[in-house]
């Protein structure tokens, strides 16, 4: 694995971060909370009441508090706004009013405002804890910041509690922090690197507040408390999809100057359904309460999942929302935004657990409903004998079998965990859990409640009343860790990138809506159901591509040219030769395929892979064109390509692959191990006349073509069949088929692709037979056919 | 292909067939139909209303008719019995009675009875009607004779017209045939024999009336007629599953003589399903009207079809049935059938049209309702945004989209044509077929009626009226052919074999079954969704079988034994292979795993490739402890099996298998190849001190493991890792691991599995160290593990 590297480095820093963790946390004492945006919206919202449930919660079991709210504004200023922000504290349902008032009133006694904008608020800030820890004869056990700032002031903040607020020695520092992590992997990578320079991976707890929530903090312990259950469940041959789900009925408006920079992917799909994905998919720890290994396997579980394209993804756009950019950021009367509010993604893992699972990640403004949930649907593998009307929920295997972690809203309108009554009976740990009782009439997910054992949290809480105790109690499992956030970039970010000129489809918003957004899956490939309703909005780079340019069809050195845009040019090569294939097959039970090296193919391989499902696979043998001198596990080497992007996913039989031997008796493309030899006899064997049904070659911008270069002293004519050859270009050993071996082909098709090769494409139109000059130019099957392949840009320019 | 020569033959087979047929046709005339069996239940029932039907249809057109009922009766009381048959035939609704009237009087004095008992009597038939022929100043066009007469009676009565009842040079003969056409391959081979003697292929008619059945009849025409929609749909990327069912209410009361000796499976899958899953499957040809194509598509869909194994079906008997034969076949009080009322049998396609698509034959008596459909269910590949509330069945593809074939009986209690209407609105014959008015209320298959495009019959035939006129136009694609015949028992007879002893599960009859019977697929194993209820009927050749028994540990030749009933030692052992993968890899980054040929791993093998999901395939290396001196693609070669059960299903790097080279330079295992020496090499270049991970054996009952065989002279000691040995049982010639070799592994697992090994078992307990007799009591690791893993049978026999 070439990760394994990268892999076993982040191992060592988990467990250092996780060591430093336990090590702090064995000595409790006093910990001060110094809020950072202590009077703006998410504190007043959710971070104050969090800090006093966390208080309720923790104060007195060894620890003490004091919390300091901080922020920009001048202290007297402050503290006022401060005041307001304390008064709506409210107190647990379940706690005695009295009581509650009185540690009500102890928290505000130990919550201070202060102002924290110069090195030296800082500096005072560390002396006034020092001086208070001394002065009650406590030990200073730890610090925790919290970020509840925007992002472009994390650096300043970062700077000054690194050089000027860390706790003595044997005391802890944690900084909290939230959202937006960056715009994309290297603005990303380019935070992290700065917040890296002040503080050490086992400090920073970044916040995804979805793992806060009830239903998704509750996947890993029900995966964990019910394996016996779901050991044979939870795998492809079971799972026939996985939901993950959150729907908003509100529109972007009064936020379009955050959200018309980040939009709903990297709002809600990198960071919360992406998390949300991990926990589902990730192989489960052997022990689940280790933050290590539960990190691990997260980080694990990103990295196997297949990148994305532009075709596994649907955008959308809800109507007002141009309109109301304009009005809140005074954009020009014509400006049209392509920001979406609305994306639908297809995600497939890599691995043998989740192999052709479809994970459907979907999230959108505007919609007709606010609810969230992941929904895991089991396969239907039941003959269900009696006519429907005699079905039993609890007994039909004919019925819907699934499992619903609702993560609130909707129907529902309540944290709750869903599990068909057909599938078993879930465990859940009693005290935080309650079964649901009916109510007649819900349906949800298209079955009556009744169809499920449902259970809702005891007590309801919100997010961060969760994740503030598990920073104390430094349970990392619960945040973004470097690497997982990267990991989750690298994922996303190619996407992004290749969307960010597409023009989403409109929507008018609400039960409006329709069926408009409805979109469905073909192998890899998502679109929406229905066609586009109405005019396209014009995109600022929109490429003109009509859709009904037609694949061209000239002629190039006196054979055939097929020309396109990539795409298209792809598909008709990959169509083209799953028809000679079928055909071959059906004629002569073979079909001999070479296959060149190199970038270009390795479109042309992922669409055979992925979308011709007629191909005779089993009937196909596959040949290399060239080969550079590596051994063929070389992430150089031409046969790694192949395998990574063509025979990882078909099923060609062992003995129908027909590596070069280029290694041979531990050397590489030694004279005398003859594998140049060896491989042309292997064809003499095997191939009638050694004359292959399809050839596959590409162009260089020096006119050479397999690797034949010009001047070759071997290769371009002669009896040899296969040759060993010197490439200009590193590593510059290489085995060949022979231009003789190659126009004995009955076909052979060119493939050219990309600008870079415009200049060569319009010199060999020119050029005669010149292959000492230009190889390619000395292409010609005897009695075979010839076919070009070369997209727009490198045909016209 | 294998079935290339058979399949020539056949197409010229079937083509001389219909070519007959088409020169026959074009000579119209006189045609006289004898129907044996005359007066018998079915010809009462059906066939003389068909007849009439035809008459009214055809006569005049080019035809002219005379209708001869016969039986063994003598003529007076046969021909009153016939004629009391003929006084029920009724006039269609849609013709008017008068002159419907006239027509039947006519009919009537073209019909005689006569005795057809004698050679004689088959002579004095044949010149009755070239008198008549000739009398009238007709040409006579051909004689159909009409099997409605038991099976034992055919051979009799096809020597007789055969001998003596031919017509002469230019008129056609042509004899229809009622199921049953033999009880297994053996039978239905003979009996086809039989009456090849007397009749040409072309003059057959078998029939089976579920052909006739209108739905049924329309599969073709449907498919050909809504080619363009079904294209992209009708294959396993979009079909979810196939239900072929045919279920009952009635019980085999009065008919138990005739059903105890078949049984459901005769009775009703093999011909009637069968045919129809043909029809569904096959590869639907350019022209649907030729009958030679469909019958050669209909063929090479039966040929196709997965073998099926006892795993593949499930059984069910109603509990009143074996009363019922004791009553009506005088059996004694004790005595128990295992004769299956119900069955439900899971059917796999081997092509890549089919392939993994569930196709779901069913059938019962004693069942909750009457009802025939075939059930094409596509899969749900969308993810619609609204709520379900909002669906609507014309635009929404998250609801189900299907296409029923309704036979008829059940909730619409007539035959129809169903299509979702979010699928597409398929196109019918404007003639034959109308649109169903919608029912409210009515739900079929899980959805209102109004969820449909629905069609049905303008005018509801019986299956009858609709093949005899496909008898006299020599439509021969809707009746069975010898071969078709022969290849639906080649598939069905190992099913009925491999289940003859299997004890059904007993149903209490009607919508009491409740979910007794639902049955689930898992891989292609098929099982009841409930665990047996009750006590089983004991069956003759039940194994005792405790759920409850453990995995045993034990000791065996000084080292760890694992004892297992079959199942559970394979698990045991594959675990075991797993977690040793999963910490080598976790130590060294790698894992060398050699693996053994033979049946016995075959069982391993696909418990890893379905059930370890966390098996670090990528980073194992996999090597074979034995190989055949045959080429890697034999069937014969252990590497076969390997990729077979094994790399077809997982991912290991094309670089991380290591066949043994025992063909090289086209030669097998010759000496002067140093194949075994390159072998080695390998071996030493990739395997740290030539000590392989873990290695995997078996023990022969000669004492004979991987191919170290008694006595042989290379391989039990010395310095060589890898030799070339000779078995004494084909082939001969082997290439295996050494024992110095095999001892030098970390780990080394003897897999020992059945009752034939309990001998050398026993036998290998008491030896010593003596590896000429006994080379597997040579296997002891130097440094590494060793364990046993026997199943009961080999260990306590």
């Amino acid at each position: 694995m070439k990760h394994s590297g990268t892999w076993k480095m982040l191992t060592v820093a988990v467990c250092m971060a996780l060591l430093g963790c336990l090590q702090a946390q064995a000595l409790q004492g006093h910990v001060s909370i110094i809020l950072l945006g202590a009077t703006g919206d998410l504190a007043k919202k959710y971070l104050w009441q969090g800090l006093f449930q966390l208080y309720l919660d923790e104060a007195g079991k060894g620890y003490s508090f004091s919390f300091h709210g901080a922020a920009l504004t001048p202290p007297q200023q402050g503290q006022e706004l401060m005041a307001k922000a304390l008064e709506s504290l409210s107190c647990p349902k379940d706690m005695a009013p009295g009581h509650c008032g009185k540690l009500k009133e102890q928290f505000l006694q130990l919550s201070q405002y202060r102002q924290l904008k110069t090195d030296e608020h800082y500096q005072t800030l560390s002396k006034d804890i020092e001086a208070q820890v001394q002065r009650e004869g406590l030990r200073e056990a730890g610090r925790i910041f919290y970020f509840s700032v925007p992002p472009f002031a994390y650096a300043d903040i970062a700077r000054s509690i690194n050089s000027s607020c860390r706790p003595g020695p044997g005391a802890w520092l944690r900084v909290v922090l939230e959202k937006p992590f960056g715009h994309d992997h290297r603005s990303a990578q380019q935070l992290a690197t700065e917040l890296g320079s002040f503080f050490q991976e086992e400090e920073m707890y970044r916040v995804d507040h979805y793992l806060g929530k009830q239903a998704v903090a509750q996947i890993l312990p029900f995966r964990d408390q019910n394996r016996k259950a779901l050991d044979g469940l939870w795998n492809r041959h079971h799972v026939e999809r996985v939901e993950i789900i959150m729907k908003e009925t509100v529109d972007a408006g009064g936020r379009t100057s955050f959200y018309e920079e980040y939009g709903v992917i990297r709002d809600v799909l990198q960071n919360h359904l992406t998390e949300i994905l991990t926990l589902v998919a990730m192989e489960l720890p052997h022990n689940t309460s280790s933050s290590a290994a539960v990190l691990e396997h997260k980080l694990q579980a990103l990295r196997v999942i297949q990148g994305l394209q532009k075709g596994n993804a649907v955008l959308g756009q809800y109507r007002a929302y141009s309109g109301q950019v304009r009005q809140e950021l005074q954009k020009p009367e014509g400006f049209l935004s392509l920001t979406p509010t609305f994306a639908g993604v297809l995600v497939h893992m890599d691995n043998l657990r989740w192999e052709g699972v479809p994970f459907i990640l979907m999230s959108g403004k505007a919609l007709d409903e606010r609810v969230g949930y992941v929904r895991i649907l089991f396969k239907n593998q039941a003959y269900c004998v009696q006519s429907e009307s005699h079905w039993a929920s609890e007994q039909s295997r004919c019925l819907p079998r699934q499992i619903i972690f609702y993560i609130g809203h909707g129907e529902l309108d309540h944290p709750a965990i869903l599990v068909s009554r057909n599938l078993f009976r879930p465990s859940l740990p009693a005290q935080g859990w309650k079964e649901v009782e009916d109510q007649p009439g819900l349906r949800l997910f298209g079955r009556p409640l009744s169809d499920f054992y449902a259970y809702s949290p005891v007590r309801e809480r919100d997010a961060y009343s969760i994740l503030l105790p598990r920073i104390l109690h430094c349970q990392k499992e619960s945040f973004i860790t470097t690497e997982n956030l990267l990991a989750s970039w690298v994922f996303w970010t190619p996407l992004l990138d290749s969307v960010a000129h597409e023009v989403p489809r409109l929507y008018p918003g609400g039960t409006e809506n329709g069926h408009l957004l409805d979109f469905e899956f073909n192998g890899g490939h998502l679109s929406f159901s229905q066609e586009q309703p109405e005019q396209l909005v014009p995109g600022p780079e929109s490429v003109p591509r009509p859709s009904d340019f037609q694949v061209l069809r000239a002629r190039y050195r006196e054979s055939p040219l097929i020309s396109a845009w990539p795409e298209e040019l792809i598909s008709k090569l990959a169509s083209d030769i799953e028809a000679t294939a079928v055909q071959t097959v059906r004629l002569f039970g073979r079909f001999h395929l070479a296959l060149s090296g190199g970038s270009s193919p390795i479109a042309l391989f992922q669409q055979l892979a992925t979308g011709h499902y007629a191909f005779p696979w089993a009937h196909t043998h596959l040949w290399l064109v060239d080969e550079r001198c590596v051994p063929l596990s070389d992430p150089e080497s031409n046969f790694q390509g192949l395998q990574a992007h063509l025979l990882q996913h078909i099923r060609v039989p062992y003995y129908n692959i027909h590596p070069m031997p280029v290694h041979l008796h531990q050397r590489l493309c030694a004279e005398e191990d003859h594998g140049a030899q060896t491989y042309a006899n292997e064809i003499s064997a095997l191939v009638a006349n050694s004359s292959f049904d399809l050839v596959l070659l590409g162009m260089g911008t020096d006119g050479h073509t397999a690797s034949l270069f010009p001047q070759s002293p071997t290769g371009l004519d002669g009896e040899q069949l296969v040759v060993l050859t010197e490439s200009p270009f590193r590593p510059h050993h290489r085995m060949s088929l022979s231009l003789p071996l190659i126009n004995r082909a009955k076909k052979v098709a060119v493939l050219v692709m990309g600008r870079t090769k415009r200049e060569i494409t319009m010199l060999v139109s020119r050029v005669g037979h010149e292959p000492k000059k230009w190889p390619i130019s000395g292409v010609l099957p005897r009695s075979g056919q010839l076919v070009w392949y070369m997209d727009y840009e490198a045909f016209l320019g």
